[in-house]
């Protein structure tokens, strides 16, 4: 609804009114596509002045611009259409454990440069990582400088328990991390930048990204699991993605399945994380000395081998699959029983070799499953591969120039 | 301010506005109390007419009422102070498993009438529960309308898996019910009374009035664990109720927590209610023929008896009394891993035994939960007792009216 300033209820002051218009132009353009001021006037309610006022500034913040004319009746003069702009964009950069990957999404949600980095990051000091890091965001913004493009904000991926106001990384198992401080030592090597730059965990950023741009895109009630070494959730509930009280929801790697289990790396036994990593499908689809259990190997290859011989029917890996599929059913229903989501996408290796999991998800979630037809929950598999969660950090850069247009100068 | 950045863009008219004001007037009155007019435009950043106006408009639909006279200041003439109406009141009916239970709280949170009829649900059919719930909600209309007041709208708490849109209670194994339309048939025999009937999942109402009105008033991000002959739980995240694409969201109490544990009625195994249940609690603790174990007995009574042997310091009951708060820290951690709240709410059976689970609780929570210091989660036990989910239901009914007062004549 456009607030008119005669009608604005509340203690706001005109930057208020106008900080609420502009981003209702912004948004009308992000889910309708581009469209004359008339036709912004007309769905917004707003006066066909104010409109075109509002665009103007907005074209003014580099935030849209004009583009072709647009007959948009069969009588009158021809409109000239105003879009989101593709020259301002977020960038997202994710922490692997065995890589660095920078994302530049723009306004209209495209791709404009994608960066992958080869890095051990367990063996590297954190320091080292976070000049690198660095260096791949400077890179980026002098790339794209080029072409007239700049960046409104930075959201960093790390795996593990991040500390939201701060972003501080409190504890990574898989990097080995305890209290790293990627927020300020990344605002710092950035400074002279000038945007903002916060840290997200990697899984909610990817089922951010999930629910901007994936396989479902804008479902109000998403539940992600990425697989990967380890297992985590990303929970967006009503449309809005799921934080907790401090950030740190979405720890579902250590659901205590069995008490008799394995033993888990966190100490504790029957963790879901040892029934159904990346590492245990390995364990059990091949012997020691196979090369998908070579740690040294580029793990999506590792992956892409196993597919290999699934598809080539080979019963070990058949079985392996078949097992840790089950498995992933058994703990994915304790998922779909708590939030009754509209669709639960597989992310990471979960994805990848998606079809030959399905048969013992499905299965397991409909004898598991509370609510009648799995509470209309489909699964869905991830088409962001390795991405995803570099493309949830650009997006939620740009939330922020969504919510508030004045914000970009 | 009344219409923000967040709200859904769209068409606006008068109407609209009118609504977000007096939507405004009524929640500001309700967060800070009564006041005068000339006060609610200076929190509001009304003008003195508007404020005026509106709240002329919400005495009318009997909302609001003027009140005593207020000095605000030193100087000038005092106002008459206006608050929310206690006339004007929300009706929860919880159908429990040997009783019905009413509940009316007016705007200003008051309960205004409590009422309990103790029937076995379970033996009677479901046409002659819902007429008994009818004539409950019936009595407490004609018991209130002596004294001025009507009713805006009726919520029913059922147990189990309730459908959203329709109120059909899909599956409640505590009643044995399968497909009941509770809110079909008491909208049919309420049919005169013109208020909307809703029906929910008890455990979500108990949630919802513990954010109301409980020991975690107000807190953005709550978990509710209920623990009766079943478990169940229900979440406030982020400061909205949790309801799932379906409304079944919260289903916990099958938690698969051990495959070679014991059968659950469900027919699976190592459900976490064969653990926590109120039954496993009971056999813990006593042999069968003990009094405790006679499901003749009210069931109050029953855990007055265990908490009475549990402060003399019965070592058979205190020994129960640690397996079970283990085994509830146990599931309990799954929740906090997966939500991070600010506050884990015990309800039912969990909070009159409390203060001998809370060892176990805490304990538990501590060697599982991922995010340091419990993510910033405390343990809070319920003070709502076994009225918390009609008390849900009356607040959730109140909602609409705080949401759209135009709603109401």
């Amino acid at each position: 609804m456009a607030i008119t300033a005669d009608d604005e209820p509340g203690r706001a002051d005109r930057n208020d009114v106008r900080r609420a218009n502009l981003a209702l132009v912004l948004r009308t353009l992000r889910e309708r596509g581009p469209r004359s001021r008339a036709r912004i006037a007309e769905d917004t309610g707003l006066t066909k002045a104010s409109a075109s006022s509002l665009v103007a500034e907005l074209e003014e913040r580099g935030l849209v611009r004009g583009g072709e004319l647009e007959q948009t009746g069969h009588t009158g003069r021809p409109g000239l259409a105003y879009g989101l702009s593709g020259a301002t964009y977020g960038v997202g950069v994710e922490i692997g454990v065995d890589y660095l990957s920078a994302v530049a999404v723009d306004l209209t949600g495209t791709v404009r440069l994608s960066r992958r980095l080869a890095l051990d990051v367990r063996a590297a000091a954190p320091e080292a990582v976070l000049d690198a890091a660095a260096d791949l965001v400077r890179q980026t913004v002098r790339t794209t400088a080029l072409r007239g493009c700049r960046p409104v904000g930075l959201v960093v991926a790390a795996p593990g328990v991040v500390e939201e106001g701060t972003g501080r990384v409190r504890y990574a198992s898989g990097l080995d991390w305890h209290d790293v401080e990627v927020g300020a030592g990344l605002r710092r090597r950035l400074a002279r930048h000038r945007f903002p730059v916060a840290v997200d965990n990697d899984v909610k950023l990817a089922a951010a990204a999930e629910w901007a741009c994936g396989v479902a895109a804008g479902t109000r009630d998403l539940a992600y699991l990425s697989g990967e070494a380890g297992v985590g959730a990303g929970l967006v509930l009503g449309g809005r993605l799921v934080r907790g009280a401090r950030g740190f929801s979405g720890e579902i790697g250590h659901l205590p399945l069995d008490p008799t289990g394995r033993r888990c790396a966190c100490g504790r036994r029957g963790c879901w994380e040892t029934m159904v990593g990346l590492g245990t499908l390995l364990a059990l689809a091949a012997d020691p000395g196979d090369p998908v259990r070579d740690p040294a190997t580029d793990v999506e290859a590792r992956v892409a081998e196993i597919r290999a011989r699934a598809d080539a029917g080979d019963p070990r890996t058949l079985a392996a699959l078949d097992r840790v599929g089950t498995d992933l059913g058994l703990g994915a229903s304790v998922l779909v029983n708590m939030a009754n989501p509209e669709v639960l996408v597989l992310g990471g290796y979960f994805a990848l070799l998606g079809d030959h999991l399905l048969a013992g998800v499905t299965r397991e979630l409909a004898a598991r499953v509370i609510a009648p037809d799995l509470g209309g929950c489909r699964v869905a598999l991830s088409t962001l591969g390795f991405t995803a969660a570099a493309r949830g950090g650009a997006h939620t850069a740009l939330e922020r120039v969504f919510t508030d247009p004045l914000s970009v100068d």
